[in-house]
C-alpha cells in the first residue's frame, strides 16, 4: 500500500543536500547557541548544523530550534557528534572550550583550549576544506593561531572574532556618553580581544567629527571628561556581565552573525577581528590579533593600514610579545 | 567649559521618550530572555524592557544586549524592578512563573503563579492601560484568565501564547514526515497548552489537500501510518527538550515575536491563541483555552468557528471542566 | 608614488568572484526591475546581474541601484549586454519578451518572444551550467517550455514564474472578502497563467476550516455569495492592472523573489508554479502548467498531487491541448 | 441567511483603524512609488497610503502592490485622491512635484512646485497635527522651507531628504575606489542638494583614517589622484540617470526608507537631512540645508556641529544666499 505521503507528492527529481551557505556551530553553550540562534533569526544563513560532545544537550537544543523553523522560513538544522554532519560547510564558528571563570585572566585557559581544539579544527577542515574559521573560545587570538596551526588553511580563513566585539561595546558606550544611535558612534578597538585591548582614540569620530578634534585630551589621564573609563568598561564587560548573569551570549552571538553575514554575502566590509599580524605595525612575532579586515568570501582579504600612535603601537607590539611566549610554550 | 557632547551636538528639539511600539517582558529566565532577543533580532519593536526581581541579572542581561545593539540597530533597552520602566508598553510578554519542573504537570503551577501575577499584574495595567497582556507562564490557559481577572481589562486585550507553539511543533513534525517545508504544512493544535492539547486532523493539509482524503485514517488509533505518534510527540516536545536541555527557549521566543508581530502590525492574521472560549462550541464554562483566532492592533478581534467533530468538541469540553475545577478552587 | 587605496590597506588574499547565490536578471523593463529590486530588498541574494540589449538603459538602472547599495547591505551589482557577466548564477530570471498589449491575449505573444529566447536562454546556459531558469515572460507555459527546448537542462531547473501570481491575487481577494490577513487566506490558482486559470475551490480554507463546508456553492454559478467573482478578478488583474498604470510590476516582482528565496534557501516549499505536467491529471502532452510544486535548490524536485474534480481536470486539460497546439506550430 | 465569513469566524472585539506606524506617500511617481515599495520592503511600516490626483494610476499601484500584499506580511494599504485617508499619519512623504527635466537645474522648479505644495500641505496637516513632513520634490531644500512655512509646524518636523542620497552615492563610488563595502566608507555631503553640494573631505576616512592622513591633496585641485571627481560625479548623478533611464527612483526610495526607518524606530541615528540651518556655521538666512542630523521619533532633534573649513562655510553660505534670495520672491 502505497503511504501518504507518497499519494501526496510525486517526485521529478532529487533534492540536493545543501543551500551553499551552510555554517557549523561547535560548541553548544550559551555562546555557541546565541551565534547560532543569531545566524538564524538574522537571515545570515538557512542552514546551521552544531556539534558538541554531550548528545542529550544536542539533541535538545535541536529540537527546540526545530520547534521553531515555522517561524524562521523552514531553515536546514542538524546536531551531533559526528563530524560527518559538517560536511560542505562555508563556516565553521568555534566557540567550544573550557569557559572562562569569574575572575581568570584569558591567557590561562590556553592549553586547555588547545587539546580541545585538536580533537576539532582537523576534523572540520577534513568534511569541509574549502571552509573558513571563526574562533571564538578564548584566549581568541591564541586559539585564532592555534587553530591556524592545526588546520593547515591558508591564514585569510582563519578568523577570530576579536574585538568586533569590543568595538560594538565600545561604540554602545559612546552611544550612551553622547545620547546617539550606536550605529553613528564610530571607534575602534584593535588588538588583543581582553584586557590589553587597545583604543584607537585618534580616530573616534561623529560624522566625521573627532572628538579628538573638541576635546584633545579625549582618552588621555588628563581628559577632566574621563573618556578613558570608556574603554575600562569594555575591557570589564566580560567579566562584568559574567559576574552579573553567569556567561556572555547575546552580544557574541551577534558579533559573530555580523561576520558569518560579511563573509557569505561576500561584502568586503571592514570588521576588527584576529588576524596574522606579523609585519603590520612593525609586529615581528606570528601572532595575530586583531586590526580591521576587509571581511568577503574568502575571509580576511586585506587589513586596514590605520595611523596609530607610538603609545598604541607599543601597546601592540607588547601583547604580539605576550602572546607568542605563551605561544612558545605551547604544546600541540 | 562646555563638554565634548555640547560642542558636537546642538539640540534643536527634545527628544520623544518612545517609538510607540514598545514592548515589555517580565521575567528573564530562559523563556524571557528568547522571548526579548526574538523580539530584537525578528525586527518585531525597536523599544524593550526587561522586567524582574533581581536586579544583578537584570543588569546582565541588559548589558548583554546592550553591546549587541550596534548589530541589531539600535533598539531602545531597558530593565529593572521598577515597573515605571514599562510605562507605554504596546504589549506585555509575562513569563515570570516558577519552572515547570521535569515530570510536573501544568496544573501543579497554579496557585504558585497565581500569587506571583498578583504583584505584576495590576503593575502592568497601571502604567500600560491600553497594553496588550500576552501570557507565557503555565499553565498558561489559567494564568491567561488569572490575568485578564486581575487586570481589569476587556478579553479581547488578554492573551496566552497558548497552542500557537504546539501548532508549530506539529507543523515541523508533519514536514519531517512529508519532507517539506513547515511553513507548507498546515495543521492546528487547539484547547489546552499541554497534556489535553487537541489536534483538529479534519484541516490538516498541503495545499488545501486534507491527508484524510488520501489517509482517512489520518489521526486514529486505526491508523497504520500512525500519524497519532505526531500529536504524541507534540504533547511530550517540552518534557523532552526540558528533560535534554533542563528547559524550553527558542521556540516559545520566536511564537512569542509571532505573536507580538501580527498585533503590533495590525495584521488580522490567524494565530491558534490561548483566549475566552465560553459560548464557543457549546463551552458553558468561563475559561480560557486556544482557538484559531484573529490578532491584531486590538488583540483577539475574531474567532474562527472551526468545524469539529464530536469527539474534538468533547475533549474541549473536558479541558474546560478541569480548567475551571483549578479556577474555582483559586484564591485571589 | 603609492596610491591612497595602497598606503590604506594591504592586501592578503585574493578576493573571490561570487557570493555563490548569484541571480541574473534578463530584461530590465518594469517586470525586471521590480524582481531586481525585489531580490534586493527582500534580503534574496547579495549578488545580482542585469542582461538586456538597451546599453543605455542598463547603465542608468545599473547606477541608481549602486547609489542605494549603502542601504542594501552591499551587494555585489552588475549589468550589461554581454552575456560573460551572468556566469555562475544561481537562477536566471528572464523577463525579457515584448510586453503583453492591453486587449492581447497571451497567446498571441508566442512566436515573437521564442524569437526572443532563442537569442537568451543558450547563452545563460554556457556561463551558468548549473542554474535554474525561472521564466517571466508571458505567456509564461509556453514560454517555460520554450526556455526548456533551448535550454538542454533537466526539466525541473526550467521553471515558470506561473500562477504563484494568480494565488496570491486570490488570497488578497479572499482577504478582503473575509476581512482576514492574507497569508491566513489559503487557495490555489492552478493550470495556465491567464484567462483560463483553474481556481481549486475544494482546497480553499481558513485554519483548516473549507469555505465549501460552510456554503457548498462557494465558487459555482449558484452561489448567492458569488465567490467565483474572486476568480474573474484574477483573471482580469494583469489587464485591469496594465489599463490603470500601463504594466504590471510591484507584485510578480515580489512573487518572483519568494520563488527565488525559496531556491536558494533550499527550502521545500510549496508553490504554485508551471512545470512540465505531462502524466499529471491524465494529461497526455508535453506542456508546462502551474501546479503545487515543492521548490528547493534543485528546483522543482516534487508535484503535489491535488484532489482535483472532473470539471477542473477538464479545464486543465483544455488548457493543455491549446497549449500543446500553439506549441506545435512553433518554430525553433 | 449568514454569509461565509458570519459562518467563519465571530466577532468579540472590533478592529482598531491603524497600527501606529502609517506613512503616507504624496505622489506617486517612480519616486513615491519607489518610496512607498521600500517602505514596505524594507519593513520600515506595515500601513502605507498612497495619495496623487490620478485615480487611475493610483488605483493601478494600489492594485498592484496589493496583488503582492501575501509577500509583505500582510501590509495595510489604501489610495485616493482624498486627503482624509492619510489621517494619522507618522510620516508624510512629499514626492509631488513637477519632475526635473533633463539639463533643468533644481532652482528653475520653484515657483511650480510652491503652488502645488499649498495644496497639499495644509491638507496633511489637518489630517494628522503629529505627522513629520519628508520632503523630496525639488530643489528639496527650499520645498522643505516652503512646506515648513505652509504647515506651521515646528521646524524639527519638516525635513528634507537633502544630501542623505548624495552621501549614499558619494560613500558607493568611494567604495568602488577603494574597493571596500559602501557601508565601511564613510563621507559626507552637506549643503545644497545638487549643484551646489559641499564634499566634507576632511571627515572621509576608512576606520577612522583619513584619506586627507594618506594623501592631504585628496579633495583639491591638485590631488593627483583626483579624488574630487567623486563629488563632481555625485552632482551629475541624478542629471546622468535621468539621462540614461528618464527618472531616478530606486536609490531615492531606499534613502527615504532609511530615514523613515530612523524616524520610526526613534534610533537618533545621523544622517545628512535637510533642516533649518540659521545661526548654524554663522548662515544667517533663514533657509532649509543638509547637515548631519539627529533624526527620531521626534523628527530633528540635534544637528551635528561639523569641524568646516573656511571654503567649505563659503560654499555653505553662498547656496544659503542663493536660497534665500530664491525663497524672498517666492508667493505663498
Amino acid at each position: 500500500m502505497s503511504s501518504t505521503k507518497d499519494s501526496l507528492v510525486r517526485e521529478v527529481a532529487e533534492k540536493l543536500p545543501s543551500s551553499g551557505n551552510k555554517i557549523t556551530v561547535v560548541g553548544i553553550g550559551a555562546v555557541g547557541m546565541a551565534c547560532a540562534f543569531s545566524v538564524l533569526t538574522q537571515n545570515v544563513s538557512s542552514e546551521v548544523c552544531l556539534i558538541d560532545c554531550i548528545p542529550d544537550k544536542l539533541a535538545g537544543e535541536l529540537m527546540d530550534l526545530q520547534h521553531g523553523s515555522n517561524f524562521l522560513k523552514n531553515p536546514k538544522l542538524s546536531a551531533g557528534t559526528d563530524y560527518s554532519l559538517t560536511v560542505g560547510s562555508r563556516i565553521c564558528i568555534v566557540t567550544a572550550g573550557a569557559r572562562q571563570r569569574e575572575g581568570e585572566s584569558r591567557l590561562d585557559l590556553v592549553q586547555r583550549n588547545t587539546d580541545i581544539l585538536k580533537g576539532i579544527i582537523p576534523k572540520l577542515v577534513q568534511y569541509s576544506p574549502n571552509t573558513i574559521l571563526l574562533m571564538v573560545a578564548n584566549p581568541v587570538d591564541i586559539m585564532t593561531y592555534v587553530a591556524w596551526k592545526l588546520s593547515g588553511l591558508p591564514k585569510n580563513r582563519v578568523i577570530g572574532s576579536g574585538t568586533n566585539l569590543d568595538s560594538s561595546r565600545f561604540r554602545f558606550l559612546m552611544s550612551q556618553k553622547l545620547d546617539l544611535a550606536p550605529t553613528s558612534c564610530h571607534g575602534w578597538i584593535i588588538g588583543e580581544h581582553g584586557d590589553s585591548s587597545v583604543p584607537v582614540w585618534s580616530g573616534v569620530n561623529i560624522a566625521g567629527v573627532r572628538l579628538r578634534e573638541i576635546n584633545p585630551a579625549v582618552g588621555t589621564p588628563e581628559d577632566p571628561e574621563k573618556w578613558n573609563e570608556l574603554h575600562k568598561m569594555v575591557v570589564d564587560s566580560a567579566y562584568e556581565v559574567i559576574k552579573l548573569k553567569g556567561y556572555t551570549s547575546w552580544a557574541i552571538g551577534l558579533s559573530c552573525a555580523d561576520l558569518a553575514s560579511a563573509i557569505l554575502r561576500n561584502e568586503s566590509s571592514v570588521h576588527a577581528v584576529s588576524t596574522s599580524v606579523i609585519g603590520e605595525h612593525s609586529i615581528d612575532k606570528d601572532v595575530f590579533l586583531s586590526l580591521p579586515c576587509v571581511l568577503n568570501a574568502n575571509g580576511v582579504t586585506h587589513i586596514v593600514k590605520q595611523i596609530l600612535t607610538p603609545t598604541e603601537i607599543s601597546q601592540l607590539h607588547k601583547s604580539a610579545n605576550l602572546m607568542h611566549e605563551v605561544q612558545t610554550g605551547l604544546k600541540f
